[in-house]
């Protein structure tokens, strides 16, 4: 893949690609999960998640070899054995079940798994003997003519039985690379006279293996187009492109507008609009809300809240129903009361605003002073008047109001109007009589 | 759909499916127009716009019943009747015409359109006789072995005498559903002896029939390309993704980077250069405009505007020839005059903005006292400095310039240099002097 | 192609079309360049680059008669003379250099380059005898019912003898039209005896011609995927929609999220994040850069640096190492120094600003008097409180520190702390002081 990311670890739709496949297992009742790795391979037993077995394979000898590491611990298993590999992203929980009864219906002591259509590039082929039965797998690097023109290929998914596996593949062949291929215990299990039966997939896009980038990026538009109709299906209009990860929620009713992601543990409600142009990470969002044009990370939305365009909330704030937050806002480590309005350019940051508060344009919670970050806190029903600076730590009391272009340096008792700079109390009343001032 | 929007109702480039449709037929010369609607379906006559019949089909049989209930209206004409689904957006005029070119020149009972190629889901299939003649169509869900291999599907576009199909209509088989269907009417006219004609539409596309969430996607990218390849056919260089609503003008060497919306009742000048991530929404465009990564909503742009990136310009907003809006700029229900600029962030709202104004970063209009919304004036040729705050309602004159951070709030004569929270008069002459303050 | 634009000069990739092709042959070797180009047609020289003989066709009389017009200039010229369309812009130099070779080693006297598959429209067909050999290329106007069949399609490359073209030419007939095609150099040839080969290229998409917007797109479309595909092959991880421009270079293992914009003469460098939503135009990015929906233009940002969402850095801009440019933020034509951070909306204009230094929310370099621009320069570890407005020409010495909401009209010396509007010393020390002001 010339990248310093392992292939398996490639992320597709915010899931590891080994993690995709573990999934397809899991989804098919297969829990018991032995991951063979390469020493050093950080990070596939926690891509993989859950209960897997680690084993290492000390050196690079092929697939086969690959397999064979796990004897050690699955000698004993009586039935079968599942082994796949890490890089078939696509196939589905469906398509696993249907193999594994083939397999257990047919007695087979081998099922491979197959699909027809042009096999992508690294793909082995299917050979048949003259009545239609497996007879081997042919590398691609081994084509010859006949072989080649098969369009049948080897998906990379095989159910075998145990423990007669285990010796199978200490009989294979080495291949002059010194290597020892999965693929040949087909050849082997037809030597000894045992059954190869196979299954061959109707999509087949689920057999699409990743050897280099362009195939990554093909596994990733399928597995985008297969999340995309699957929510279109179930009452969330999404329009092209759209980036959801696999972990993600949406309510019906809810419109995804062109360029919209949704990444991590993300949440969408019902009747929300997302985008265009909206990122939205490891997120809540409640029922109604609109979110065009912005970027929302470890935040909380709740019902009926409008960001954008061009605003960005960042981690760890929350964001109370009906709050209205308008273009070029930021929103940081905050809590935002119900129906509170910061409608224009300003920052708040670890800053607790209460309800019905009004932030004017070009507000500032002055959290750092250059050595700490500082708490504001904004009471209900407060007006921060526009380009107020509130110089944190501080307080602004309930139904406070700041004139423009105050700096407020020291809490705000409840009810009083400020101005000035640094600000001092210049009365009572309503905002609008600070143009007196 | 599982959605709470009806399904003739969504969406598709900014016009709801049952208008396509109905502009397709008046596009075909058919301006008498029925609309048979389901009980409650509100929004159907309107989303049809101009002259419709709406008739109310009071409980949900079929859609052979809900043609039956325009009988009424429709008994007495003498001629033919066109018979369409909601649910065929993509359908041209041409082809319309073509059905009853068909219908007419043959003088059939019966004509429907049909398609070859793969059917999309939901679509009957065409049955014919050994002389090659329609003899009935199959509903999906009733397919045999035989009919499932026909690659002719019904589009659900019938063109039929009147007024025998009224009282063909009454004699309709009754499914186990209890559901009478209209694509029954093509073995009754055949049982009667009557002649069935078809035309096969040459792009499969138009008979694109919506009854899910994948098929609606699929219709929006197939119309999404069919407008677009239409513009760049007109001198429009439009680089894909571009959403394009039908209802939208753009003139020749302008340039749609990718990620244009325009929206609504949009027109665009010639030479003009859209995005790329521009959004714009029922606004007046004119000659030679720039708008990259901008929103710009209900807005009129004189010629030679130039917005953006990051801009958002809100409805009511008239710019005037030649004016600059930078990056992080907010204009809402304002206009600004011939030739000024607003580089920065800043907010100007529900003000008149004379021309070769300057406009400094961070500027405010301070238009909301907490009560009501006021108004600012600032003439031509005004110095509005940096991180000034109008407080409205204000009026700065002609040639006047107000200093860096100034809280402006009482009129500025004209030529006066303002300075200071609260600003006052510190001289005339040029802002550069300003710094003496 | 209905534009002001000349076709051969509509821009592929950041490249002119006629630029592709110059490449192409140069890729392939040939650097003997003749372009004939219509009166007054600017920018194609300039477009192909390097040394060309320019030519001119004063009238355009078709294609066998612009060829006809290098004949003066290459009369005397013995072997062979390649004659390509301006408007296949995809063809590779591998097929060039595939057709020379054919056409050297069979001896021919003429050698087309031609495609099988659907062929877009304006391709001529290629007409061949019963033994197979090629016999004329008939026009798409002029198709008849056996040519029109033909799937084989002259693709507008041509390999031919010298002097032997020259005579050849000036004896081709004449269109009803006035024009003189140079596909019927190929019946000429067979006319007078003499071998005509061909080579059929393998990718179809090398000979698209463009005669028409939709066409332009669709050769756009392919030009992108070849591009992206290309650089997924050399470790980057390309996400679709990517727009890279031909000239663009980029690190292994760096991640170009959906709509990533790299034009002109950017590159990019190891182990970057660009986008989603990132236009980077003619700049410099180095390592380990993250880049997140934001506009960077003429700028170079060193090792670290991260931007956005939602920045600008304009034109003449140098990002040290480290610095991190938030969000709604602007720089123009200023450097800032290793570690600077600028976090939030503020304006940062024809300044110099050095390492270390804290840039406050809502800050702003007045760097325009309404007459002049000015310099701001900003010393070593500065702190720039929120909404401090510096009035250029002004130096903040090393340690300064501006209290939020000042107006620094002045110098201010290293260490100092200044506050108020005009801004005073106040004191030394921390920033934390100044709220004591």
């Amino acid at each position: 893949m010339r990248s310093s990311v392992p292939k398996v670890l490639q992320p597709i739709c915010g899931r590891a690609m080994v993690g995709l496949v573990a999934d397809a297992l899991r989804g098919a009742g297969l829990d018991d999960l032995v991951a063979v790795v390469a020493p050093g391979a950080r990070g596939v037993g926690e891509a993989i998640g859950g209960c897997v077995s680690p084993v290492e394979q000390a050196e690079q000898l092929g697939t086969g070899h690959a397999l064979a590491q796990a004897g050690a611990l699955l000698a004993e298993h009586r039935g079968h054995v599942l082994a796949i590999n890490g890089d078939v992203p696509l196939v589905t929980p469906a398509t696993i079940s249907a193999l594994v009864n083939r397999h257990e219906s047919t007695g087979a002591c081998l099922t491979i798994l197959t699909c027809d259509g042009p096999p992508s590039h690294g793909m082995g082929r299917v050979v048949r003997d003259d009545n239609g039965a497996v007879a081997a797998i042919v590398e691609e690097a081994d084509l010859d003519a006949r072989s080649a023109c098969s369009a049948e290929a080897n998906a990379g998914v095989y159910c075998v039985q145990s423990p007669w596996v285990w010796s199978a593949l200490s009989g294979l062949p080495t291949a002059p690379n010194g290597e020892v291929y999965l693929t040949s215990l087909v050849a082997e299990a037809v030597r000894q006279g045992h059954a190869v039966e196979s299954l061959c997939v109707s999509d087949a896009s689920e057999a699409l293996g990743v050897n280099d980038g362009v195939q990554l990026d093909r596994a990733r538009e399928a597995m985008r187009r297969r999340i995309n109709d699957g929510w279109r299906l179930r009452g969330v209009s999404v329009m092209e492109p759209a980036y959801i990860d696999v972990a993600v929620e949406i309510g019906e009713d809810s419109v995804l507008y062109p360029n919209s992601f949704l990444q991590g543990r993300t949440s969408v409600g019902k009747g929300c609009a997302i985008g265009p142009g909206s990122m939205v990470t490891d997120s809540s969002i409640a029922d109604g809300c609109r979110i065009l044009n912005s970027v929302v990370e470890g935040a909380v939305l709740e019902e009926g809240v409008d960001v954008g365009p061009f605003s960005h909330v960042r981690p760890d704030s929350h964001v109370e129903t009906g709050v209205h937050v308008g273009n070029f806002a930021e929103i940081k480590n905050s809590r935002l009361g119900r129906g509170t309005k910061m409608g224009h350019f300003s920052y708040v940051g670890d800053s607790w605003v209460g309800a019905g508060v009004n932030i004017g344009a070009g507000a500032v919670t002055c959290n750092f002073d250059g050595v700490d970050k500082h708490r504001t806190i904004v009471e209900d029903g407060a007006f921060i008047g526009s380009d107020s600076m509130l110089i944190a730590p501080v307080r602004i009391g309930a139904g406070a109001s700041t004139g423009a272009g105050s700096v407020v340096t020291k809490d705000v008792p409840p009810g009083a109007r400020v101005a000035g700079a640094p600000a001092r109390i210049i009365g009572r009343g309503s905002p609008s009589e600070l143009r007196e001032a």
